[in-house]
Parts: structure tokens; C-alpha cells; sequence
């Protein structure tokens, strides 16, 4: 299969760790390219010292002729190409260039040249000032395939750990009523349909996490919990094995994440806090519900090491590994 | 010095981790008593066969008379008995008795005839079946003490993390406005006193957590980071060693939290869940900003589980230790 890598923020650490990761993945058999700018592929690539061979891919049309990864090269698309290369800059250009290449990639990934898209991380502050709307790659992709708001989910290999988030990048103020006016429970059914699918998991165990501090304790403190959380997940419990609401601290802290296969969090904090402490550097994160794959790294643009060539590359290696396990699920599930 | 216990909910595990703790605190030479119910003690006693021998005392009047602990017995201030003990259940009667216990060690320390007290967990829907207003220790303990929002701080002596709570136990919802409304440079002063007085850092390192996912990024998420945190931490930063607002899941998957003495979250979920994952089973809660001093475990009641024997002691023997330290600490700079 072939796997896109989009290049992300030209300013932070997203082309070292594509072109550390492709060290090791040129090994797996798979073929592999970038989507971006060739001239910042270069400029790391030369910065690092790194033993590989870049290709430079002027037109969409070229890519399906490429030979294979073994060969050694790593084509580079190019997307758009910077004035300058600033490491560490936050900057309306490396904004731009990141989300055309996310554009890139997803396209080439809907023609099905494509396989699978591994997005490297962009900077939300340089993709607005570069005036784009969606500013997170989960949004952006929403918009592009038509899907009103796809699931953001966290996978670390080590642990095993899923998480899912209920809403994203919303500011916390309004998460609240966005948790009381969603269909939680259409949620939960898309949240297994994908376990099924991506994961191959037949019967998948889901744990639902309480809004409020303790859940409520009862609807002492807030009333998510007895009003839209408690009645959604009941709606589902004849057909899924879904339990919750559970106090978020508690339930993580007890480590009872380990009975399930996936823990839904109501928002981007109450999720990513737990996974980030207990998926150190292996952390991947997942968009569920779009008709292609993408996987990413479940951390940012680290400017202040970019260029420096002490980015870690298991994030991205391990999102480029999940990305090559759930092309292969969901095509067993296809035949 | 002389510890006072509050017993907690008595269907929970909370006369359970006194006993075991006591069994080991014991040998520190120091003097201990449980203010609460003398037959729920004795229940769980002879319950879980412990060599503990009980010593029933029914006036506050009789406590500094009382023996020190190398004697092996632990008296018992009978505050009120409860009809019936049933382990599991949430009751308005283990609510009250709960709450009443917990007055009462307050009152022994208000008095000096304790210097630290040791609060074993309440459940919050009990003591609201009970008609308290106030279900928290931490708000029930400033109501009495006239101090309008005393700090939660959980302190891990393992790892030495330790976080304080911008907001406590109000639902989510009510949170950003709270943040807004707040007087955070002041809350930070006070930090930075408590430190000073309770753990004896002369100059302590804080890192201020942002409220939104990303800390806003810039305010594209979000505007509390850059209209009231970044300004708090602005006004205090020529006197304070201040740093932040850092965005919450990075800054714990980082681990940057080691950089620094203290972690102050905005709210309770976000301090919580690391601290949880990070502290195990010995973390502990400590209440700053009283005259008194008041540690407790950072668990809740774990009624699954009450009365079986299987309850960790680990949390409310870290929480007692510390109580100890702080009031040396204490003493030495009022000396």
C-alpha cells in the first residue's frame, strides 16, 4: 500500500520526524511520499544529515507511477513552496502551506492513490493567521468529506488504550451545552461501528466519563450526567456493552481504562490529560467516521526543538504503523 | 503532637483505612483519635479482626487527658451512633454523622487540644441527603473557619507533584466565569505563602495551567489565557516565580510538571486526572489557607468495597504523615 505523509508546520519539528520515521518504514515493504514543500523537505533533510534520497514530484499525476519505497527515495509532492524557512517561527506562509498539504494528501487519499494519510502536526495560531476557517485537521477533513464532525480518538500500542472525544476544540465554555444537544448516543453507535471496523474488535467494551467534577456525584454538581449523559448511554445498552458516566479522575486513577476498549472523554482535556501522562511518546491519534484513513501524532509543532534534531519520531512512526493496520482491517472486512 | 481523625462515611472505607493506618502510625510516637462513632469503629473492628483496642470517649473534655498513642489504644470521641451500619449504602444518617465528625475535629484543632486533623472520605449525595449545604470538606471547613474559598492541594510524596485548584467542586459550566471573575494573582500570592509556611520552599517554582484545550492557542480557542491568566501571572511575576498558562495535556505529557513545585489547575478534572494517574495510590489532599491544618486521602469512599477489607490504608497513611510535616513545619517559623 502507499501512505501520505502531509508535511504540517514547515516551522516546527513535522519534516524531521516524517524523514526520521521513514528511516525505519522504508523497511516495512510499503511505499511511502510527502505532501508539501520539497524545498523544506531538503532543508531538514540536509540540516539533519539525514541518509536519504528525496524525489521531487511536481504533479499529481506522477505519484501512482512511483516505484516502491525500497528503492530508498521519498517522493515529495510539491504543494506549495516557502519564501524562507524560519524554524520555530510562527508564520501565515508555513500556515498555508500545512493545510494545502493536508488538501493534497486527502485528495490524493479520495482518488485512492492513496491509501492512507499520516498528517504531521500544524500550529492553529499560523493556520488562522493564514486565514483559513478550520484551523484543526479533524474540522478541516469534516468540511473536505462532507462529514459533519468526524471523531477525534487517541490509540497508544503500549497500553492499548483508546480514548474518544466527545467535542474538540471547542472552547471549554461551551462544551457544556454541546454535550447536552449531541446525539451521544449515535455517537456511541458510530464509536463501535469503527472499533469494528478499523480495530477489528467484534463486541467492543466502551466506558463513558461524566462531565462535572466526581460525575456529579449523583447531580450534586451539574446535571449532564443524570439528564444526557446516564439516559444516551441507556438508549444503547441492549445492543452495546457501553457503561459510565464514571468520574473521570477516579476511573483513570483506579486504572479501570484497562476493563475497556475505549473510553469516551466529553471533552479535549478530560481525554487527552490521562492519555498523554499514560501514552508517553507512543500516542496516536486517529479521525473515525471519514471515508479514508488518517492518523497523526498525538502531539504538536514543538517549535521550540524544531530544527534542532532532537524530535522524537515514535509518535509519528507508530500513527504511520496504525495507519498501514487499519487499511488492512477495513480491506478483510471488505472481501 | 495529637492527630485527630474524622471517621468519614461509615458505609464507606473510611473507619477502615483509620484502623490500618493507625496499626502503623502508631510507632511514631505521636498521639491519635478518631472523632466520630465509636460502634462504627468497633464494627469494622472486630469486622476485619484487628489488633486495635478502642477507647470510647464521650466529652471533647476528656481528650487532652487522654494517653499518648505508644499505648496501642485508639480512643473514639463518640460524636453521634448511628441506628444501623450497612456498608455500601448511601444514607442521610452516615451523611450526618460524617458531617458532625468532621465539625467536631475542626473544633478539637480550632481549640489546640489537636494540631492537625486527618478527614477520611465523605460522600457528597449522603451528606445533601442530610441537608448540608455545603458537601465538601473543603467548602464546609472555610464556612467554619470564616475563610471564603480555602485551596485544595494534592500532594504526592512519591513523585512530589504537587497541584492546587484554581476551582473546586462547582459544575463545569460555572467554571470559566469563575476563572474570569477570579482574583488568580492574588490566589498565586497565597500559594506562594503556603509553600513557604507548610513545605518550607523559600522560593517556590508555579506553573498556571490554561483553561481551554491548547491553552487557546493564542486565543483562537477561547479568551480566558490571554484576558485573565496571562495577566495574573503578569502582575506577580516580579515577586513570584510564575510561569504558564501552559497548555494542560502537553504540560503533564512532558512531563514539565517536574520543572516546578506546584501546578495550579483551573479546575477540579484537570488537576485531578494527572495527578491521579501520577500519584497512584499515594496521593494526598491538603486544605491551605486554614488556621488549621487538614490533610486527607485524594480517594472518595469506594462503597464497592466497603466493609470487605480490601481498602489501601496507602492514601490516608501519606495524608497523616503529612500532616504531621506541616505542622513542624509550622512550628519552626513560629519559632
Amino acid at each position: 500500500m502507499r501512505i501520505v505523509f502531509s508535511i504540517g508546520d514547515i516551522h516546527g519539528t513535522g519534516p524531521e520526524i516524517i524523514l526520521k520515521s521513514f528511516l525505519k518504514l522504508r523497511q516495512t515493504g510499503h511505499s511511502f511520499m510527502v505532501a508539501g514543500s520539497y524545498k523544506a523537505m531538503e532543508f531538514y533533510r540536509s540540516r539533519l544529515d539525514l541518509p536519504i534520497e528525496l524525489e521531487l514530484v511536481s504533479d499529481v499525476a506522477e505519484v501512482s507511477g512511483l516505484c516502491a519505497t525500497h528503492c530508498g527515495v521519498l517522493p515529495v509532492l510539491s504543494v506549495a513552496e516557502p519564501e524562507s524557512i524560519c524554524p520555530g517561527v510562527v508564520s501565515a506562509d508555513a500556515g498555508r502551506i500545512a493545510m494545502l498539504s493536508v488538501a493534497a494528501a486527502a485528495e490524493l487519499c479520495r482518488q485512492g492513490v492513496c491509501d492512507a494519510m499520516v498528517t504531521a502536526p500544524i500550529n492553529k495560531e499560523a493556520v488562522a493567521m493564514a486565514g483559513f476557517r478550520e484551523c484543526g485537521h479533524t474540522g478541516f477533513l469534516g468540511k473536505l468529506f462532507g462529514v459533519d464532525s468526524p471523531t477525534m480518538m487517541f490509540y497508544d500500542p503500549v497500553t492499548d488504550l483508546r480514548v474518544a472525544l466527545a467535542t474538540i476544540h471547542e472552547p471549554l465554555e461551551q462544551v457544556p451545552e454541546l454535550v447536552r444537544n449531541m446525539d451521544l448516543a449515535g455517537f456511541l453507535e458510530r464509536l463501535a461501528v469503527s472499533l469494528r471496523t478499523d480495530f477489528g474488535l467484534v463486541r467492543p467494551r466502551i466506558a463513558v466519563l461524566g462531565l462535572n467534577p466526581h460525575a456529579s456525584d449523583g447531580g450534586v454538581m451539574g446535571s449532564e450526567e443524570t439528564e444526557s449523559i446516564g439516559p444516551a448511554i441507556d438508549r444503547v445498552a441492549d445492543r452495546l456493552l457501553v457503561e459510565g458516566p464514571f468520574p473521570a479522575d477516579g476511573f483513570f486513577g483506579a486504572a479501570r481504562y484497562r476493563n475497556y476498549d475505549m473510553v469516551v472523554a466529553m471533552y479535549h482535556d478530560q481525554g487527552l490529560l490521562p492519555f498523554k501522562v499514560l501514552a508517553f511518546d507512543t500516542g496516536v491519534n486517529v479521525t473515525l467516521d471519514l471515508p479514508i484513513v488518517r492518523t497523526s501524532p498525538d502531539h504538536g509543532t514543538s517549535f521550540d526543538i524544531a530544527g534542532s534534531g532532537k524530535a522524537s519520531e515514535r509518535s509519528f512512526l507508530e500513527a504511520a504503523l496504525l495507519a498501514i493496520r487499519i487499511v488492512r482491517n477495513r480491506k478483510q472486512i471488505d472481501t
